[in-house]
C-alpha cells in the first residue's frame, strides 16, 4: 500500500471514519486512496472554512474527531478561523495538510508556503511525515494527540511523494491521555468553601455542560445555595425539559457583573475564570468580582464530571437535581421581532434537536424561550471567529443523521461560509437554517458605542451596514441547492419552520427581523 | 488625535487612500476614525478573502498599495490565501490587523491568537505598534516597506488601546527601496550570449510584462532570433493590438518542454527559471531544458525594464518591436464550447479592459482569441490559491473606475469568495463576471490522472464533481445584489456580454460550458 492508503486505513482503524475535504493536486493520491478504504466517508466542502467548521461540529456531537483534507498553506489558512473556534472548544480534529513532494519544495513553486508557521499558530500537535513507512504511525499518533484531554487540533503535513510512494504500513491505534482525576483533597477543599455559607458561584465548562455534570452541579446548588453558571460559550451544552436549567454567563461584562454580584467564592469547574471578550476603555478585563476568591475544582484537562459528582456526594448526598419542567411558549403572531422569533423556535423545537447557534445579537432572548423545550444540544461560537454556524451544523448532521439540526444564523456571519449549504444539499442533511436577517453587523453597532468611539459618522456606520444592497438569502440558498423561503411574520416563520422540519433534507428560512439594539 | 486617526492620516499622506476592511470590535476606533480623514475610502468586504484579494487587484492596477483592515488572527487567517497570491505577485499591501488591547492579551480571551505566526508565514514586513505615539511612524514605515522593490506584504498589528489612546502623531512619507539598477557588465554578458547565434529563450516576469518591457523584449527577439516568453502567471500582463504578442509559458510541464525545446540559453528577466507547478511521480520539477544555461539579466528586485531596454539598445539598436495587429474572432454560434466562448470574449472585448482571469482549465484557449483584441490588462492567479478572481476584479474596478473589468471565473473557484459580488453591487462597480460553469473541479480531474493516481473510483471522482447539486450562479448573484443571466449558446453569451458591458454597475453571466478535458 502507498502512504495515502496506510494513512486512511490507520485513521479508520483509530476510529476516524469521516474526512471533510477540499483537496488540490498535492492531495490527489489521498483522494484516490479513499476508494481503497470503504469505511472512510469523504465529504466535500467548497471552501476550507466549511471543511474545518464541519469537522468541529462533527466532533462536538460525535465525541470523536473527524479528519480534514486541506491543500498546503493557503488551504490551511482558509480553514484557520474555524480551527481557532475548534481550538477554543477543545475539539479534537485531525488535519491532513497536503504539501509539495519533499524534493519539490526547494524549487519554491507558486504554492510553496510555510505550513508549519500557520499550523503552529494553533498551538496543538504538529508533525510532518517524512516517509511512506512513517505515515501510518504518524496518523495513529495524530488521532491520539487530538484526543488527549481535553482535546486539541492535530495537524499532519503530508508531502505528495510520501502520499504516493509505496511502503505504507497501517498502524494500530495509540491510546490518548485521559482526563486527569482530581485529587480527593482538592474536592474536599471546595466542599469546605461551600460549607462556609458565604456566597459561592459555580462556573461550569467543557464536559460539565452535559447531563451528568449539570445534574451534579444542580445538586450542589440546591443543597448549598451556590449559584451555578455555564461558561459564556460552551462547546456543547445540553438543555431542555428534564435537565437542570443553568444560565450561561453573559457576553457583556455588565451582564456578568450583575450575575456574579456579591460572590465571595468563585468555584471553577472545567473552564477558566471569566474575562471580558474584548477590552473596553476604562473597564476591567478580569470579570471575577472584586474581593472574590477563585477556587479551581477542575482544570480543563481534568475529569470535571467525576470531580463534580464527588463534590455533590460530599455536600449534597441526598439532594436531587432541580430539573426544568416541560414548558413551551405560545405560538406568537405578528411581524417578526427579537422576542417573537425565539418563541417560535421554543414552541416548535423538536425532540433531540441540535442547535448550531450563531444568531449573535438576534439570539439574546433565545435561552429563555427554549429552557423548557424538549431536550436538545446547543453548539456555540466558542472562539468568536464568525462563519462557524453553517459548517458546524453540517458536521453535526453528519455525526447525528437521526437528529434534527437547527442552525440559527445571523446574516453577517452567514456570508463567510455560505457554501456549506451546498454540502448540506449534496449530503441531503436534515438541517434547517434560520437566517436572522437584520441587515447589519448589529453587534458592531453596539460595540462601536461600547468602546466609546465618539465621532463615528456616516463612513463608520456604512461599514456596519448590510442593507446596501439587501441580501436575498432565499435566492442564495436556492442557488446552492437548498430550498428556501422568506418569513416576515411569526405565523410565516412557524409554518415554514414546521414544514422544513417535517421534510427530509436541508431547508433555509430567511427571517426578516429588526435589530435587537 | 488618537492612534487610529494618526494611522489613517499617515496612510493617506503616504498615498494609501483606499482601505478594504472587515472589522470587528477591536477595530472600532479605526472605523470611527475613517470619518475624521475624508480622503480615506473604506470599502467593506463580507469576508476577509474578499478584502485581501481586492487589495491585491487594486494594487496591481493602481500601482500603489491599498490598506486592509482585519480582525485578529482569525481575520488574517481568512485573508491568508489571497495574501499568498499577492505575495507571489509581489503586490504591495499594507495590512492593518487589529488586536486586543495590550493589557488584555494576558487574559487569553476567546479571540486571542498568534497573529505574528500567521503574518510571519508571509515572509514580508511585520511590526506591532506599541503606543499611540508610534503608530504614525509605524504606518509610514509599513507603506514604505510594502513598496520596497519588488513589492511585498507589510503587516502592522494594531492593539485596540494603541488605536483608541491619544497621543497619535501623523508621520511624513518614508521613501521605499527602488528597483536596483542592473550593472552594465551584466547586460553586456547577456548581449554576448545573444550574439552567439545559439538558441536563446527570453523569459519575462514582473514589470517586464507591461508595455515598455514587452517592446524591448520584442526588439531583442526580432533582432537576434531569441524566443521570448512571459512567465506562466504574471501579476499584470499588457496585451492586445498595438503591443507585442508574447506567449506565456504553459502551466503543464509538457507544454513548457515543447516551448523551450532546443533552448541552449535561458535568459531570465524579472522572474525566476521555470519550475513545475506541482511535482509528478517520475517527472522533473526543474523545467529548464537539459543542457541549457541560465543567465539572469534582472532579478525580481532589479529594474528589469531598464535592463531590457539597455539590452535592446545593444543588440537591436535599429529594430522595431513586432506589434500585434488588430484582429478579432468572428462571433461564433451554437452551444457553448471551450473554443467558442473565448471567441465571444475576443470578439467583444472592449478597449482598455482589465481581465481578472481565474477561468482555470476553461480558459486554456483564451490567449489566442484575445491576442488581437483592443489593448487590455490580464491579472492572473499568481499563487495558485483559488478564490482570487472575484475579489481581484473588485479591487481593480476600484482602482480604475473608468475601465471595464471582466472577470472570467471558474465555478469551482468562485465559491471561495463569492460574497465579493455584494461589494461590487454596493460600490456599483463596472465588473462583468462570466462564470465558466462546467460543474466540476476539472483541473483536478486532469491532475488525478497526471499524478498517476491509479485505482481512483467513484468516491474519488465524487470529490471532484460539482454537479450534485448543480450550482445556480444566477440566483446566487441576484441574492447578492448583482443582476445575472444564463448563457447556454454563443449567441446568448454574446448578447448578454454586450448588454452587461453597456450597462453601468456589476453583472454576472452563468455560462454553461462543457469541461475542456
Amino acid at each position: 500500500m502507498n502512504g495515502a492508503q496506510s494513512l486512511i486505513r490507520t485513521l479508520v482503524d483509530s476510529g476516524v471514519d469521516v474526512c471533510f475535504g477540499n483537496p488540490g493536486t498535492s492531495e490527489m493520491h489521498f483522494v484516490a486512496a479513499l476508494d481503497t478504504v470503504p469505511e472512510m466517508r469523504g465529504v466535500l466542502g467548497l471552501a476550507e472554512g466549511v471543511v474545518t467548521g464541519a469537522a468541529d461540529g462533527y466532533a462536538r456531537i460525535a465525541g470523536k474527531p473527524a479528519a480534514t483534507l486541506l491543500h498546503l498553506g493557503p488551504g490551511l489558512g482558509n480553514g484557520l478561523a474555524n480551527l481557532h473556534n475548534a481550538r477554543r472548544a477543545h475539539t479534537p480534529i485531525v488535519n491532513v495538510v497536503g504539501d509539495h513532494a519533499t524534493y519539490h519544495k526547494r524549487y519554491d513553486a507558486p504554492l510553496e508556503s510555510d505550513i508549519e508557521a500557520v499550523a503552529g499558530s494553533l498551538g496543538g500537535w504538529l508533525r510532518r511525515s517524512d516517509s511512506s513507512a512513517d505515515v501510518g504511525a504518524d496518523a495513529a499518533a495524530a488521532v491520539a494527540a487530538a484526543q488527549d484531554a481535553p482535546g486539541r487540533i492535530a495537524t499532519l503535513i503530508l508531502p505528495a511523494d510520501v502520499s504516493w510512494s509505496d511502503g505504507g504500513r497501517a498502524c494500530a491505534p495509540v491510546p490518548s491521555r485521559a482526563p486527569r482525576t482530581v485529587a480527593d483533597a482538592g474536592v474536599k477543599q471546595v466542599a469546605e468553601v461551600l460549607r462556609t455559607g458565604e456566597p459561592v458561584a459555580l462556573l461550569l465548562g467543557g464536559a460539565a455542560c452535559q447531563e451528568a455534570g449539570l445534574r451534579a452541579a444542580s445538586r450542589i446548588a440546591a443543597a448549598t445555595g451556590a449559584k451555578p453558571f455555564v461558561e459564556t460559550f460552551p462547546a456543547r451544552l445540553e438543555r431542555g425539559a428534564g435537565l437542570p436549567a443553568i444560565d450561561r454567563l453573559g457576553y457583556l461584562a455588565e451582564q456578568v457583573a450583575y450575575q456574579l454580584d456579591g460572590t465571595r467564592h468563585l468555584v471553577v469547574a472545567g473552564t477558566k475564570p471569566p474575562v471580558s471578550f474584548f477590552a473596553y476603555p476604562g473597564k476591567a478585563s478580569d470579570l471575577v468580582p472584586e474581593g472574590a476568591q477563585v477556587h479551581t475544582l477542575a482544570d480543563v484537562a481534568d475529569d470535571v464530571v467525576a470531580a463534580l459528582e464527588h463534590l455533590a456526594d460530599l455536600v449534597a448526598p441526598s439532594t436531587e437535581p432541580v430539573l426544568a419542567q416541560a414548558h413551551r411558549p405560545e405560538l406568537p403572531s405578528g411581524e417578526l421581532t427579537p422576542q417573537n422569533w425565539v418563541e417560535v423556535i421554543g414552541a416548535l423545537l423538536p425532540e433531540g434537536a441540535i442547535i448550531s447557534d450563531e444568531a449573535v445579537t438576534s439570539g439574546l432572548l433565545l435561552p429563555g424561550a427554549t429552557a423548557g423545550a424538549p431536550r436538545h444540544d446547543v453548539l456555540t461560537l466558542t472562539g468568536g471567529a464568525i462563519g462557524q454556524g453553517i459548517p458546524a451544523a453540517t458536521g453535526a448532521a453528519i455525526a447525528a443523521p437521526d437528529r434534527p439540526v437547527i442552525n440559527l444564523e445571523s446574516d453577517g456571519s452567514a456570508l463567510y461560509t455560505i457554501s456549506a449549504l451546498w454540502t448540506q444539499a449534496r449530503e441531503n442533511l436534515d438541517v434547517t437554517t434560520v437566517i436572522l436577517n437584520n441587515r447589519a453587523y448589529a453587534i458592531l453597532r453596539m460595540e462601536l458605542q461600547r468602546v466609546g468611539a465618539e465621532g463615528s459618522g456616516p463612513k463608520a456606520n456604512s461599514l456596519l451596514d448590510l442593507s446596501t444592497p439587501d441580501m436575498d438569502f432565499v435566492r442564495i440558498a436556492e442557488g446552492l441547492g437548498v430550498p428556501a423561503t422568506r418569513a416576515r411574520s411569526a405565523e410565516e416563520l412557524a409554518e415554514q419552520f414546521s414544514r422544513a422540519l417535517a421534510e427530509p433534507g436541508p431547508h433555509l428560512i430567511d427571517a426578516v427581523v429588526p435589530p435587537i439594539l
